[in-house]
């Protein structure tokens, strides 16, 4: 056994005994833990601070983009909300041990579905540190043990956030000798393959990143994967939404510009108007993105409205900018607009804007989409914004958990069954 | 693009296609449908009992175990609860469109978790005709597509099964031109992988079956998979039991022989007897078990308390026998036994027999299994008995469904979220 996959191996273990520990540890000791993690983020800032320094410096010596290297970016303000999403995480009602459902069937056989944790989680990340205290919160909230594999790009700040986890835990009584919560410590991709194999120790495997990231996920595991891709998102703007001129160009807006640089997986990234509110809106909503310095992309009829957009090419539609870019385009009706975000999104969210109850019902019911805005910004798919506390990111599959997932998404259940000497 | 090729791909965009029709289908017209299905079952008893004729004469000549050419069987009496299976289904809560939750968020925002159907499932099975209509129904109720993949001795049944079904969805207006249920009716090997890349067409493949035809599928398919492995269930009889001697030996012969060859997945396989009650149940036990032709197998301690079992080998502990074999193990603890069961058995479905209150808890948050039963047969682990109605089959996975999968469990959801022009 080569010295990469004795230490894969090793972790897995670890992961997996501490999984077991984890499973039957009270919800007071598991608040307790987490409680002295956020005490830890805080009374270590400057040791965070000096870390993610490192990894700034190393981003503006790659030449990032300027938008990657400000989400990778550690300031007292994003400290304490580090600190502050630990300590949600803690008050939040403990999933493990919930009756999902209980009766009685008619023979007396009680039947009752109780959450369990999931055991171990392989988790997959990029860029933002804070990403790293979130899950190990949500991991621990959950009785799961986790496996932490950040992007390179933040590798000093995980390694100094995963140190004070440790030195959190350290102290507490039922965990002792455990580790929770490991981060591969090594940028070596080779790993990544030999941890995906793990199966025998490994639950579930949750990729959230880019596109090669998540195929690599794919092929090479033999758990369950949860696949967290990115979003290209729409906004629907109905033929009914003429009467609500202020709140489309309001939403849109608030959509594509919110998040700095739109680098952020629910900012919207493609706008479709109907042929009949077009000549009204499409100049209005385009100029005012333009005014934040978005840049336009339009299809031939958009250009007519809004000349100063460029010409859309046939490769726009597909595309998550993930940058200060929208398309947008004009469609001759609600089942054009269907169609297309059917076939061109990443059923991640999108947005309807329109007064008519049928044209939002029918765009609600045939959209194929994790979550589907009425009247509202894209932005607000998070888990936050839905109240589940933090997330562990938004799940584009269909299995197990869709959206944005918290922590009662990363349990499962047990069916137990209680009689006295029933038989069949 | 050869032959193959072309016929999986026709097979995925025709079940792509009725899955999009079947989504937004009204729960009445669904009803029709499946009433219209178990019509048609009763219509053609003559014509399954035929087709059925040259599956079981095929079985013969191919010398197929007696136990599975039972299970092949179709007659009057299997036939008629074909049908009322169907009907079962049809009279179901219809799980689409439920909302699984709903609140009002403090900014006004209405946000709604709505049940959805998956789309189109791929299922694969063994033996057991009545599997391809209740599997057919259950899709159908669920509002999924499905493609069959029977196993090959029940062939010419499954045929006769799926030609009732289109005959019954032809009447159904809504769903003209559409083929919401296919069998795949080849048994070209060579077909399978090639199905399993249609993830562009397909949610979610689940095999239910050996463990040959599982990891097969596991290994090639590029969707998610639900893996529905057969059980290796256990016993476990408390030092606590030895006041319930009755009900300890009426449950051990009902969960080992009361389907016919013990073929089944719910079966006890092995059962563990604590070291202070075995010299008084252990010999008990087995005799009642020799009396009704399972043969025990048994280590070294239980053979000094029942002379008449044969040794058990270091293979026995993990294996699915399917048939009327048990084996026994005398354990020194609770513990033990706890662990004997999470390294050999399959997580399917485990019981412990015992009166001590303490002894229970443990059991049931150690056991890492889909199904844990107190004072039950294991036997009671489906669909039918948990209350759900029929069943697509046991998942032995924990990720989306755990145990008994029922119709709600081949649904997702989506997030509706509603504003009135909300921007974050």
């Amino acid at each position: 056994m080569d010295d990469l996959q004795q230490y894969v191996e090793t972790v897995g273990k670890t992961a997996r005994a501490a999984s077991q520990k984890l499973a039957t540890l009270s919800g007071a000791t598991k608040i307790a833990a987490l409680q002295r993690i956020a005490a830890g983020i805080r009374a270590r800032r400057q040791q965070l601070i000096d870390a993610n320094a490192k990894d700034i410096s190393a981003a503006q010596k790659a030449e990032l983009a300027p938008a990657l290297i400000e989400r990778l970016k550690l300031n007292d303000k994003r400290i304490e909300s580090m600190a502050i999403g630990v300590e949600q995480i803690a008050q939040q009602v403990d999933p493990v041990g919930q009756t999902i459902e209980g009766y009685v069937r008619p023979n007396g056989l009680r039947i009752e579905k109780r959450r369990v944790p999931l055991g171990v989680v392989l988790f997959f990340y990029e860029s933002r540190p804070n990403v790293t205290s979130d899950a190990a919160a949500l991991c621990i909230k959950s009785g799961n043990a986790v496996i932490l594999r950040g992007g390179k790009e933040a590798f000093e700040s995980n390694r100094a956030i995963t140190r004070i986890i440790h030195e959190a835990l350290t102290g507490v009584t039922a965990l002792a000798g455990m580790s929770p919560v490991q981060l591969i410590e090594s940028t070596d991709r080779a790993l990544v393959p030999k941890l995906l194999k793990l199966d025998k120790y490994i639950d579930v495997a949750i990729p959230r990143g880019g596109e090669s990231l998540i195929r690599a996920v794919v092929q090479d595991a033999t758990m369950p994967v949860l696949k967290h891709f990115t979003g290209n998102c729409h906004i629907y703007i109905d033929r009914s939404a003429g009467s609500m001129q202020e709140q489309v160009r309001n939403v849109c807006v608030n959509a594509k510009t919110s998040y700095p640089g739109g680098a952020v997986c629910n900012a919207v990234e493609h706008i479709l108007f109907h042929k009949d509110v077009a000549a009204e809106l499409l100049p209005k909503v385009c100029k005012d993105l333009a005014d934040k310095k978005v840049e336009v992309r339009g299809d031939e009829r958009s250009l007519k409205y809004f000349p100063a957009a460029k010409a859309a090419t046939a490769d726009d539609w597909g595309t998550e900018y993930l940058a200060f870019i929208v398309g947008v385009k004009v469609v001759d009706s609600l089942d054009d607009a269907i169609a297309h975000i059917n076939e061109f999104g990443s059923h991640h969210t999108d947005a309807i804007l329109a007064t008519d109850t049928t044209a939002i019902d029918q765009f609600v019911a045939s959209v194929d989409s994790a979550s589907v805005m009425v009247n509202a910004s894209t932005r607000f798919a998070d888990g936050g914004e839905y109240g589940l506390g933090a997330e562990i990111g938004i799940s584009t599959d269909k299995l197990h958990a869709r959206g944005p997932m918290g922590a009662a998404d990363l349990t499962t259940y047990k069916w137990v069954v209680t009689g006295d000497g029933h038989t069949r």
